[in-house]
């Protein structure tokens, strides 16, 4: 199914796993993608493993600062310990109005600790270092945490589950809802301010061991909620 | 439906909302259910209510002391602001041996902030304060967080959603599942170790931001699992 023509999406870290499922599941929703990467070299690479994935797709692989530049909307999908110094890097290639949608988790396997457990953040949460930390101007909303990244990369696999979409502009999430439910089987949920992002994320650590116990890729589902979440 | 029956339970502040719709969808499966309250006749008027609302049900009213001592299963369901000074209080009523489901939520209400927010409890969370306030020999674990007192309350209103479970000894967490389970319409997912109480207690700060911004009451689902959590 190809939704109608989207502006192109930036991925930030797409040589990674998540960032890399997102792409190709974007890709095969119409959407234009633009896959980042601190390595021209493995965003071309990257680009080219996509398309061969989804041959219909519209791919094309840049360094993070120039993946960056292409797009109105960049989603930021690196692990922890990159997540600061590709901000700094990305400083004059953001600019304002862009969308910056962070599926960044602080797991403490950043500093080898365990990946069920959370590194405290100084500002509360990976993504409200991210919004310290992009250009003024530049909106912040959190999303994708709990996605799996393997049920993303294995396209013949259906999803069903729901994204926590945090910010504290409810037309941004909506932006980033319209973009992210694209993608078939995923739905947005708004679960509020940018600050809530300290729970969303922290699902991460505790799928993470979900999975390990039960050998399983949980997601999150939230029961009750009507047929109309972003009106 | 009446399920086999099983040893009462108690239920810690069983006068209050999410405590008392715990207590009667209990009794509909045929659990005794001990009602305990601060006062006693809070409890015992909590007992007579809850009997009106399910016939069938056995239920009795005391002191939260009494209570304790009537019930080898003993869940906590009392406000955070009250969670440290009632367990002080049953020091010398809890006896080793015992299960204790804590599902102590520090909301920043506790201190007039928002229902949305949590505090940050030295221990990491209210489970673990109740774990390191219990006696020895008392076992505890941490579950109920995410259910919706007014959905229990309803009888009437199907429940589907899961149960989050925390605590250190895999028997312990099954123990708690058991008992849950009769409850039908909620499943119980092992999350781990009680440390993870961190996460699971803050997603009701999170559903209480869902549930007033969807006027729903929300509840939580992991997908991807298999039939048998609980072999």
């Amino acid at each position: 199914m190809t939704l109608p023509t989207t502006d192109p999406v930036a991925i930030v870290g797409a040589s990674g796993a998540l960032g890399f499922g997102l792409a190709i599941r974007l890709a095969r929703t119409g959407a234009p993608v633009v896959i980042g990467s601190r390595d021209s070299d493995r965003a071309i690479e990257a680009a080219t493993r996509a398309g061969e994935i989804v041959p219909g797709g519209s791919f094309s692989g840049h360094d993070n600062a120039s993946a960056v530049r292409e797009a109105h909307i960049v989603i930021l999908s690196v692990p922890f310990r990159n997540q600061s110094e590709t901000l700094t890097n990305l400083k004059t290639a953001l600019r304002p109005g862009q969308l910056l949608i962070d599926a960044t988790v602080p797991l403490a396997a950043a500093v080898s600790g365990k990946a069920t457990r959370m590194l405290g953040v100084w500002q509360g949460s990976a993504a409200q270092q991210a919004a310290e930390m992009v250009p003024d101007g530049v909106r912040v909303v959190s999303a994708l945490h709990t996605v799996s990244a393997a049920k993303l990369t294995e396209l013949d696999r259906a999803l069903d589950e729901d994204v926590l979409v945090c910010g504290d502009a409810r037309a941004d999430k909506r932006e980033a809802a319209v973009l992210i439910e694209r993608i078939e089987g995923l739905r947005c949920v708004d679960c509020g301010r940018l600050e809530m992002s300290r729970t969303t994320e922290s699902l991460t650590a505790l799928l993470i061991g979900v999975n390990s116990r039960y050998k399983v890729h949980a997601g999150i589902r939230l029961t009750g909620l009507g047929d109309v979440l972003w009106e």
